[in-house]
């Protein structure tokens, strides 16, 4: 079965453009990304912090269930309501780097987005790693489950 | 004649590797790069704000010979003392787009220094943009001016 939320890696090219339709109104999806709470709950991690306005800054903490932490944060380049999220990523600790995302929110009907996430990786080398981490199926029940929790909120 | 700052571009990718080597220690090219003072003389900006953290940022102002004013900006993602810096960087109001920029300072002898910038773009045309304009010479000319200013101090 297709995934909904779709990944293009071209062969060679140290990023990634990934897609997503919502059957969410924009204003909902862009608060996913935004409202800790929010974050917190799809996500799963205990938000340390998510100053989520131009030059703000992320921390976010999952624990295994081995109850191994793990941390991930950034920096908040741009942040433009229901427009635009510009950010570095980073898994501390581990050898991945740091990333470059740029997400673009659009409406595309009262009740319906897309999101489209610009990953960019410091090399080809590091991109590939990270695709051959359980990527595809992960990101995608991650965005299953905006969509179920904020179904509600509707 | 070779300019002391080699820029190594390869056709193709979304990426620059800079280097250049400094007679100066790599606490003075460190310093050159986060202390407000030394970076408002090298750059001849003027400095608005410049966190250099973790999770900090900068904004800097230039003022062109007609008077109008540019704007440089940016988060600072990491900054580790005489070795690294990671920033994002983006010519306000520009279309040249974030540049994630990953800066290291290395030691070379204790009055010797090389700094090694890996420049990634949000794309391959981005990038190939900037290097339209008169980039090889401008950083050249930049990283002269650091080493003419530190040389007094050292």
């Amino acid at each position: 079965m297709e995934l909904k939320t779709q990944i293009h890696a071209k062969d060679g090219e140290q990023e990634l453009h990934i897609t997503r339709q919502f059957d969410l109104p924009v204003e909902l999806i862009f608060k996913a990304y935004v409202e800790a709470d929010i974050v917190a709950q799809w996500m799963g991690t205990n938000v340390i912090k998510l100053e989520a306005k131009r030059h703000g800054s992320y921390q976010l903490e999952t624990t295994d269930p081995k109850g191994n932490k793990h941390r991930f944060s950034g920096t908040i380049h741009d942040c433009t309501p229901q427009q635009k999220i510009i950010r570095t990523f980073e898994m501390e600790g581990t050898p991945f780097g740091v990333q470059l995302e740029i997400y673009t929110f659009e409406a595309l009907s009262e009740s319906t987005s897309k999101l489209s996430m610009h990953v960019i990786y410091e090399s080809v080398a590091l991109r590939d790693q990270v695709l051959q981490l359980p990527f595809k199926q992960g990101i995608n029940m991650a965005h299953n489950r905006i969509e179920e929790l904020l179904r509600k909120q509707k």
